[in-house]
């Protein structure tokens, strides 16, 4: 008979450790702690494999559940010993409590005293000495229980909970300020208030029967897992819905039974800071949610702790438990090696460990935590790497929001770039330069943004956009440029007529004009009234000796993507290795080229187009100087024009009419090239190297543009290192000719200037075709950089663009378990990717490949580049070091599965 | 040493029929007559490796090639015996001759007459008794050399040919009409004044040494391997461009020697009807050029072919020679075992053959010919429909314009569908319809077509754009209907405005108004002002003979793409075995459904979606039920909807302002609906199953249609067999959600109805994901059907609707051979292909396999899908005959491979 439920208590436990896929993490911990002889009141687990089957089976559970049920039940009477479930004379209570492989909020969280009836209420009045503890117990639960199982709840958001409004009326009829100050009687009358309230509002009778109440608990965990919270934030985390969640069954120990009574939760270092130090709060005479509820103010822990000289330590008031529970503190994070967080009740005196668990901590003290228990000696550097969470290195490397600030969150969108803005609110992007210009600090807000808008932001704190997702224009420019985005954050109205921004929060109309500040939490994906105080990154020894130990171990180059010498420059401090991706468009967006690249696109003829591209070359030549300095010794890679003529053309009215000026001709003559150069499906269309095979004249000119510059800078006494990138190959024949043409174009340069360089000649790789000829085309390719982000557009057939719109669903039922925008799709696309390298390289075993999509941050995708024995990744400069660590941590594992 | 020059004379021949590739089809014509013991002048070939090599070196020859050449010419002295190249007294005379592989008009024809100066011009004269002949064939040779090789052509188009001019000059000089008037004397100032002309206008002196007149000759052949008439060519009949051509240099006979010469054509057969009979064309006293100048009318060969009394047949004129000529034709036609092209001349009573090859013939003609050979003991059936061409089948299935009529090309565009079209001119799909309704036959011209103009496009006998490509919504769409289309014809100006039409024509700008007549000539691409008569599509017993063999001997089986009841008719008519492909979206954008669609678009609610898809039920069910009496037997595939949704959504002012009143909402209403549809890639945007995980009540709702109206008819007797498919699939997780969807809907229409129908689910695979899970798609499908359009779309990255722009660069340069939206790319698709059927074939190994796209009805693209095991193709209905006899050549050449 499959076993669904494990028993622990008393030092003995059925379940372990190693058993978190099945008992949760809070039901691992206390069968762990029982084995390592910590006080824990005895209880028992259902697994998660219950939570599967209840799921699978249309919300019934195995029928041999119940049986195991009441032999668990019998073995905490037995453990507790006299104490009997449901016995009017010694009732045993119990508390329940969820508990998923990973701590995961918007689950059911936890029922306390569960047992309780008019009839056992009295049995443990008597049994405790005090009916006032009693029923104060009892109310408790009556409160959790009618919340989390029966679910009343406020039914407006601007409606209190129905529970305190009934407790505060009681208290005001008593004339009294705290809960603690009502006596047996009035909480008897809240118990019956309570129930009615419950029946009247839900049409259910409150269940009296311990064993009806034990099963609504259960069952209302279960039920939990698949709440639109649970659900959205497995969605965020990438948790499978299949893991499912435990419930834990625990007798309950009260801190609720006197001033020898207390309740806590505890961290064995500073989760914010990391040092070293046990640091936590507790409340005398009090139960589990007392501490978080705000009613009481919380003492710390220890005198260390003390901030008033008022406070009042655990260390002081109870020193013979607090002994204990540094005892217990320390036998924990020895045995787990990792910074524990903690929850504890002493009951009279004794001290009881209810969860203990990894903490949560802030992504500095996971560095300095990581790297002082190496110096320790209780990691190795391995280990440290290791552990370290690479996704959580991103809060380090951007400015961020101060945690502690007060915030006014008035809409949340997607977090689309990490880091915090604070500025006034713009609409358009030549606003943003505006007051850039003038010294302001400006957000700025747009349905979405388009190649047009780079100006403005690169001019703007950060950018709040009303559509696209994680991979929109906004998001992908943003996080190349560091700077802080919320995207697709629906609930914003943006009025461009009216200069205005609407919210419609809690049925109140929030209204943000042009100039109002706002601020925004890039990481967390928060729109924020008013401006909050920043806080900057601080990159400390710490972090610098944990990246020196990945480096160590790191087989994966990392290179960046950046195409201005400052982003180069911000990479290289961030460890970039060189650049993987320098996009040349970026640059013809800029102010000063902007009207020779439409000169160039409106030409006539060859010759006229010439004439435009000899006013680029210059300007291009001087950009690429710059990247080429910010590089000295390392290799970058240029990707030569990529998208298609139409994105650098103006589509407003107004702007037509300027331009048209500018080159001297009509509007129309503008408006019909613009209309000509239409596409339905530009993604898929007159862009990349067809660009050049149809227009020569543009690459030829790109090419003279990076070998002058590399003439140029090297003659300066800069090691210059180009890689020529063509993009959107598919044909061989197709890689032959543009190489033939960027090969003439360079070598001709060498000979005007007589000197040597060497360069290489290279192809992305990001159209299915190219994966399946890829033994073809590494016949004319020096390298291959995989182009995951067009490729899993074309390979998915997902417009990233257009994908806000179904892609969420696909998420949310589990057909893609993450974004594939986001994380490089392995079950699909990995093949295709891993049939392109083994093709590439049966024709060059020694074929240099790597990736240059948004995937290249990405721990998960660069672990799979690791594995695909890929030579570098190239991502965002802000990426660079979480890239570096993922690969470490990927060679690290490789090396484990050698072992 | 390489051998690059082959001779043949005198009964020998140092090359052969099967060196084609080497020699070109006149050279290996020759050589093969030598063999033959047909009397052929002496000569040599110059093979295509030299063209090849004089490409690849900057036009540079092997230097290997003079000693041989010189050789060569040696050889012919030898063997015409007596006369010597450039002897000034008994000079040898030699005509060049370009001949690729296969026949290519737009290259350099022939050089006639070659070695003439004016010392050797009085030897000729001496040796031939005749002054006048001598001067005539001076004549002649410096003015065919002067035109093909040193370039004197008219300057503009509406100048006559130079040398006419000073012809007809000559003529009216000397008061004759005819040129065989002119004397010595008049034709020696002709020549000189032939070469003044050239010096004035080319500033080239015109070669003397008949050594320079050769190498001339020969470069000019080469040269005229890339002149754009030869490239254009190679790109429509898919030649590749590293064939090159050989050139043939012959000793000269003469057929304008007097009285007792002659020079002709003849087919051994009736090239336009395939009627056994010997038939061809001569002239007494003439050379080459003159039997197709048109100024003296050529004469029937035999007596059987005389039209007038007064023709008098070479049977007639010359017996002995006729009796030569037909034993030689009779060999000619055993030997090649096909109906064959020749070209003979008579000198001085002798006969001699100057050219060989399979004739070229109508598609009538090819059909009737090769089933007569077949019952003439000549060929086996598995030969005859080995060398039908599939393409040229296309010409029997579509009624055609008049072969003879006189007709005016106003413009030229690419034959996107063939048949033929005469209408009056109208430029929008609601005027056709109107006018069609009247009884008025219309031809539809617009910019380009979208689905918005179906019913004008039903309407219309033929379709006109100015852009879009062979696979434009146009040709598509056309084809699909077998209807006629020209596709972007570029010279063509639509202006909606003004309803008109303009080309510009030589400078002279042609304007057609609204309900002007113009014919359309889909198999040519032209657009003929005026009414040109029309001549039906006649299948006749040779006809379906050659099909019985064809389908005796193909394992493929041929269905078709058809959304109507008479689609699916006409397709049974022609041979489908099934509908392949049933596109449910054409039946929504019927008139009488596309309100209830607007309506389900525009729904706020899942409810007011449903009641607006129960409009719609009834309609599609009864659609089916025509479908399925059609196809009472067969299996028919229907692919539930695909597009995304704003393409039922209208997009003019006009339209959009009837739609809201139609649906009692704004205006403003219905445009922001449209707009919040926009999409950037609509291609790869929320279509296909996509549009059911978000909205699963559309497809609920056509699965019901589709079996109740299975249900239907099979209680009415019919044997339906339906096939439900599935768009878009890309992961396995998604097949299997719309599994279970569609087998809900389908199981609950069966449960109600108490009836049995054993239907399939299967899917497309037409994203390159779906190719790389095909394994795991197999698991939930009972069938794979590849949309190679789409999947030619994603694994290029090339959008069908944009390629217009470069396409053509691609296949003019050689990158792709051919167009891969009309061939199969078998190098990198074709790849992709193979791996989806053999992974999905690994998990299942009996799962059918068909493919859906345009490519079905294509004959290279039919071979792939038989040589890749599957087990069916789909196509357009006029296509099936051509897939079906495709399908049989594939079998034969398979069979051929295994012996």
């Amino acid at each position: 008979m499959q076993k669904f439920v494990f028993t622990f208590g008393n030092g003995l436990a059925e379940g372990e450790g190693a058993m978190k896929e099945l008992l949760g993490g809070k039901g691992t911990g206390l069968a762990e702690m029982n084995r390592l002889g910590i006080p824990v009141p005895p209880g028992f687990t259902i697994t998660t494999e219950v939570c599967t089957y209840y799921y699978a089976h249309e919300r019934k559970y195995p029928p041999e559940l119940e049986a195991q049920l009441r032999a668990a039940v019998g073995h905490v009477e037995n453990v507790v010993g006299g104490a009997k479930f449901g016995d009017p004379a010694d009732p045993l209570l119990v508390s329940v409590r969820s508990g998923a492989r990973v701590s995961m909020p918007g689950m059911m969280d936890t029922v306390l005293n569960l047992g309780l009836n008019d009839a056992t209420v009295e049995g443990l009045a008597k049994k405790s000495g005090s009916a006032r503890f009693a029923y104060d117990s009892y109310r408790r639960f009556v409160q959790m229980y009618g919340d989390v199982v029966l679910g009343l709840k406020p039914e407006t958001k601007n409606e209190a909970d129905p529970f305190e409004t009934l407790l505060e009326r009681k208290k005001e009829a008593r004339g009294v300020h705290l809960d603690t100050e009502l006596d047996e009687r009035a909480l008897k009358e809240l118990v019956a208030e309570f129930k009615a309230e419950i029946k009247k509002r839900r049409g259910l009778d409150f269940p009296d029967d311990p064993w009806d109440q034990l099963h609504g608990a259960i069952g209302a965990v279960f039920n939990s897992w698949e709440n639109p919270r649970a659900v959205t934030y497995r969605r965020m985390y990438n948790i499978p819905a299949e893991w499912g969640t435990a419930v834990t069954v625990q007798a309950m120990v009260f801190g609720n039974q006197g001033d020898d009574c207390a309740t806590g939760v505890a961290f064995t270092r500073d989760p914010s800071t990391g040092e070293r130090r046990f640091f936590g709060e507790f409340l005398i005479n009090a139960q589990g949610e007392d501490v978080v509820a705000g009613i009481r103010t919380p003492q710390p822990i220890n005198i260390a702790g003390k901030r008033n000289p008022e406070d009042r330590s655990l260390e002081e008031a109870l020193p013979a438990a607090y002994r204990d529970l540094v005892r217990t503190y320390e036998k924990l994070e020895s045995h787990y090696r990792d910074m524990q967080d903690i929850e504890f009740t002493i009951q009279k005196g004794k001290l009881w460990m209810l969860q203990t668990r990894n903490g949560k901590r802030t992504a500095k003290a996971m560095v300095r935590i990581a790297v002082e228990m190496v110096k320790e000696g209780v990691l190795t550097a391995d280990e440290a790497v290791l552990r370290a969470d690479a996704n959580k290195l991103d809060e380090l490397l951007h400015p961020m929001l101060d945690p502690k600030a007060e915030k006014r969150v008035i809409a949340r969108g997607l977090p689309a770039s990490p880091g915090a803005a604070v500025g006034k609110v713009v609409f358009h992007a030549d606003d943003a330069e505006e007051l850039a210009q003038k010294g302001e600090r400006v957000v700025l807000v747009r349905v979405e943004t388009s190649p047009e808008d780079i100006h403005g932001m690169t001019a703007s704190q950060g950018i709040l956009t009303a559509r696209g997702g994680m991979t929109s224009h906004a998001a992908v420019v943003a996080r190349g440029m560091g700077k802080c985005c919320v995207a697709g954050t629906s609930s914003i109205n943006v009025d461009y007529a009216k200069q205005i921004m609407s919210v419609n929060l809690d049925g109140k109309v929030i209204v943000v004009k042009r100039g109002d500040v706002i601020s925004l939490d890039g990481a967390k994906g928060e729109v924020i009234l008013g401006a909050v105080p920043m806080s900057a990154p601080a990159l400390d020894e710490d972090y610098q000796q944990l990246m020196r130990w990945v480096d160590e171990r790191r087989r994966l180059r990392v290179r960046t993507n950046a195409d201005t010498p400052t982003d180069a420059q911000t990479a290289r401090n961030y460890g970039a290795e060189g650049i993987g991706l320098c996009r040349t468009e970026h640059m013809f967006f800029a102010e000063d080229k902007i009207l020779a690249v439409r000169q160039m696109i409106l030409a006539d003829s060859v010759d006229e187009r010439r004439r435009a591209l000899d006013k680029i070359l210059p300007m291009q030549q001087k950009d690429f100087v710059g990247i080429f300095r910010a590089m000295d010794g390392l290799p970058v890679t240029i990707r030569l024009l990529d998208p298609p003529l139409h994105e650098f053309l103006p589509t407003e009215e107004s702007q037509i009419a300027v331009v048209a000026q500018e080159l001297g001709v009509k509007p129309d003559v503008v408006k019909a090239r613009v209309a000509a150069l239409h596409e339905s499906n530009p993604m898929l269309g007159h862009r990349g190297c067809r660009l050049a095979i149809t227009n020569p004249e543009i690459y030829e000119t790109q090419v003279r543009a990076i070998l002058q510059a590399a003439v140029e800078v090297k003659r300066a006494g800069t090691d210059v290192r180009p890689e020529i990138m063509l993009p959107l190959i598919g044909h061989e024949r197709e890689l032959q000719i543009m190489r033939e043409l960027v090969v003439t174009a360079a070598d001709a340069v060498l000979a005007e200037t007589g000197e040597k360089i060497a360069y290489t000649v290279g192809t992305m790789i990001e159209l299915p075709r190219a994966c399946m000829v890829a033994d073809r085309l590494a016949e004319q390719a020096d390298f291959f950089s995989f182009g995951t982000n067009d490729l899993t557009q074309t390979t998915l057939g997902v417009s990233r663009d257009d994908a806000a719109r179904f892609l969420g669903d696909y998420v949310k039922r589990g057909i893609y378990p993450v974004d594939p925008f986001v994380a490089i799709d392995q079950d699909g696309l990995g093949q295709l990717i891993r049939l392109g390298v083994e093709r590439g390289r049966a024709t060059k075993p020694e074929l240099k490949i790597g990736i240059c999509g948004e995937h290249g941050g990405e721990p998960s995708s660069v672990g799979f580049c690791h594995d695909l024995g890929l030579d570098y990744v190239s991502c965002s400069p802000f990426r660079v070091p979480i890239a570096r660590l993922a690969a470490a941590q990927a060679a690290l594992r490789e090396k484990g599965q050698a072992r």
